[in-house]
């Protein structure tokens, strides 16, 4: 008998995966959290039926959620991440020396506990490090109860429908410019170019209505859809664009993000330059 | 009932598009040729069970691999499309007002025929442009055939098994070396940088012996394998890092390479540098 893990990306178009064991399976409070191995890309972690993260590409998506607002930011001290339960933004974040605590909002404490248990390699920072600070709490309420304390806040959620809706919301985006310091960073999550182009102008326009900087970017990830994933950055004060490559900190253990390509990830092919107009 | 294309791209993972109908179907003298509707990417040709373009996405191959190379050499002439029987790379070719003769050696007359009926837009060029030399003939021995001939210089191949093998053999490309003009270029289609790391690493060090110029870079394929593709150039003395940006020629009607890309494209992930050493 084979089986298959087959995710619907689109109403029309999806991904398939020859899988050989389903490692766990559990209703949370908030989703469906399944980890299922897989033989192309080891374990993977699913969501409400959509892969969140896997062995194989994992890297991807941590190190450029991550890197790109740490190494424009001169001197992170202190980062939030919202959602984020798996642990691989926090991994990233305390690479940079310059961090002294490293807050996880994650609402949902099964999917830290789950991927403590099956992805230690992804969630490794989320014990015993003194800098990292896990909560479990709404992220939500958590950026609006704060006010300009934070460096840097990265917006690591699945996807904007059911407990991630609120994360691509306008208010929210305008609590986060708040709880950011006078020259902080922000990045979300922002799905891909080819699938959800209506959203993606959404949130480039809201994040551009908020702050004075406002640069989008993309990455290759294999298992989410299209393969080409984006991330929407707006800054209070300092521009990725306008660091000196020569001179960024090149954090340890890195597989897709270097110095080398802080600022070609920012080059958009043309019919996504066009979405941002 | 619902009817859906699922494709192996690895012996372990797949794609899965929904269909309406089945437009064509048979097998030529060389392979399987096949046209079906999908509903997420439009008509879909597909050679020996391989996606080889969609109306949605194939503007990105098209595009990427011929204006890396036209717009690296400062006057090509004469081009020549190896493979690439849709049309797509030769529609893109034309644009380039130096060029003077294109000519394309595909081996199987059915794609061309076929890509002509059902994707007009993409064979577009392949009727009625004097400039366009449609030749069904073998392109490597073409290639062997001719000498200091030709400026640029496409690989436009399926997949390195079946027809297309000998397209991946350093005898082929020493054989571009010789057809090409004492400053002419090749580009070659060399797979996914997450799939096929072998044959990327053999086919780079095979044009690197040939070439003194050599460079890698990727595109962003939704229904390539991983989605994300790769292209290598073998050049006898332009190299397409020393251009001026910003006197490059934008080709008309593009909606993914633009001279502000030329160069960012060959900035790498890490794991893909690392390929390559």
């Amino acid at each position: 008998m084979e089986l298959w893990y087959t995710e619907k990306q689109t109403e029309n178009f999806g991904i398939t995966a020859k899988i050989d064991k389903t490692l766990h399976t559990e209703q949370s409070d908030f989703q469906k959290v399944d980890m299922i191995h897989t033989l192309q890309f080891g374990k993977m972690l699913v969501l409400d039926g959509m892969v969140m993260t896997t062995d194989m590409d994992e890297f991807v998506y941590h190190e450029m959620i991550s890197h790109v607002a740490m190494n424009t930011h001169p001197n992170p001290k202190k980062v939030l991440v919202v959602g984020g339960g798996d642990g691989g933004a926090i991994r990233e974040i305390v690479k940079h020396p310059s961090v002294e605590k490293a807050v996880l909002a994650e609402i949902d404490g099964r999917v830290i506990e789950v991927s403590k248990q099956y992805l230690p390699q992804i969630a490794c920072e989320l014990t015993g490090n003194p800098k990292v600070d896990v909560q479990v709490i709404d992220g939500i309420k958590h950026v609006m109860e704060h006010k300009n304390e934070y460096d840097v806040i990265l917006v690591d959620s699945t996807e904007p429908v059911g407990p991630a809706e609120g994360l691509f919301a306008k208010d929210f985006y305008q609590g986060i410019y708040e709880a950011l310091k006078e020259d902080g960073i922000m990045v979300a999550q922002s799905e891909s170019p080819w699938f959800n182009k209506d959203l993606i102008r959404r949130v480039y326009k809201d994040i551009a209505s908020i702050f004075p900087v406002t640069r989008y970017y993309t990455a290759a990830i294999p298992t989410y859809p299209s393969g080409l994933w984006s991330f929407t950055l707006g800054s209070k004060k300092h521009d990725p664009l306008a660091v000196d490559e020569s001179k960024l900190f090149d954090p340890p253990g890195t597989k897709y993000y270097s110095p080398h390509i802080h600022k070609s990830v920012f080059r958009l092919p043309k019919f996504v330059e066009e979405l941002l107009k």
